[in-house]
């Protein structure tokens, strides 16, 4: 099977010119195909400042009313995705910004209300057409998906890019030998959090048990493993949790 | 040969719900290949405002700086591309938002000052990719273009989305019978401008000359008219003025 890496770079990098530079020039150079998945919040979040509107997050995950939908969407799907793109073209890449709306790439339902809190515009995500994206791939084109995709009824929803490129991952896992990359403000997964030098190279699941078992991984990194291990589960070959710096160099975390 | 129907809304359209959902009725029943272009210079004058940020025109042109690059990138490429997108998609409509970054499929240049005049990023067309945009049409997608383009060294540019249509529109004239539609506020280029009845049906060139030199035609309509004719020139089989809310009836001025 033929190689695909999906790289996901959050908002961190997005925003910073020289860090998203240098990113893209790595994602630039990796060989065969590839899909780019991006973040923004922090941008979202500077745009609805200026605009007056207040961001609420809750564990992480923003309240998305509908002014706070047209925020997200002019960001991500207009800001940081063209930008991206002509970005990517300049270089030599042909890429194609797409969000979930655009030939139905990704579709999703409105996040219930649970436990009291209503997400507003939020999506989780239903389906991903791998087919359809495939054959974007195979023409020749790296798929740029901004985190927003739609519910069929009109509606575009805000959807997590860690989940966007999770799910597009496993949607290319029965044509391509996938690797999905996480890039991250650390170098990996670290046994010290405080030194970057004590990456953890490899977690297979049994290591992964351990390391939550006596602490070594511990907050947000758990539900980051948990959908790498799942990513692996649908038949993505590995995921790789790694800086934006180093994207395309052999160290980081790999998961498989 | 084959029919494509190139349709061009603009922002008055765009900004109104109950117009653009009669224009998106109208636009889905169109039979055959379509693509859709559109404006949003109303909106982008709004969101501008809103941020602080001022617009200045110059003959009916957005003086574009970098802030105001930003704006209509994120309205145009974001907010008014993705809804449309999102609405047609829910009409079975399989349609793609793309700037000309996408794909490379619309590559420009930065307009030079003239007359002391420096636009800023505007872009000048360069050159349409008639046969990816075929290739897509052909895959039974609807192409809906937003009116960006790139210079191919990483910068987006404004363009006039009038000449994304008719540019777009002449790159499909070898592979297609092109129809290209203006959806305008008027019914049509009418005789007597107080006259919504008065639309005159079919103008071919020696009648446009007689218009012109009896005044029957006049300010902005004559270089929609010259626009028209160097359509025709280029192989596009007719240009259509007429409303957004006329779309696919056989009312409205035809150009041929």
């Amino acid at each position: 099977m033929e190689k695909v890496t999906v790289v996901k770079v959050g908002g961190a990098v997005v925003e910073d010119k020289a860090k998203l530079l240098r990113l893209l020039y790595n994602f630039t150079r990796l060989e065969g195909r590839k899909v780019l998945v991006h973040g923004g919040g922090r941008l979202a979040t500077t745009m609805a400042t200026r605009l007056g509107i207040e961001s609420r997050m809750v564990e992480g995950r923003r309240i998305t009313d509908r002014e706070t939908l047209e925020v997200v969407t002019m960001v991500y799907g207009g800001l940081v995705n063209k930008q991206l793109v002509a970005l990517l073209q300049a270089r030599g890449v042909n890429a194609i910004g797409l969000t979930g709306a655009d030939l139905n790439i990704i579709r999703s339902h409105r996040r219930p209300i649970r436990d009291g809190i209503d997400y507003g515009f939020v999506g989780d995500v239903d389906c991903v057409d791998g087919e359809r994206l495939s054959q974007l791939i195979e023409s020749g084109v790296a798929p740029v998906v901004a985190p927003l995709t739609h519910d069929g009824e009109g509606s575009m929803l805000n959807t997590n890019a860690d989940t966007i490129a999770s799910e597009t991952a496993k949607s290319l896992a029965s044509r391509y030998r996938v690797s999905l990359v996480y890039c991250f403000e650390k170098p990996g997964v670290l046994a010290d959090p405080d030194d970057d030098s004590s990456v953890i190279a490899e977690i297979r699941r049994a290591d992964f048990d351990r390391l939550k078992s006596d602490g070594t991984v511990s907050g947000g990194m758990i539900p980051k493993l948990e959908n790498a291990f799942a990513a692996i589960d649908s038949g993505v070959s590995q995921v790789v949790i790694t800086s934006a710096d180093a994207l395309g160099t052999p160290t980081g975390t790999t998961v498989f």
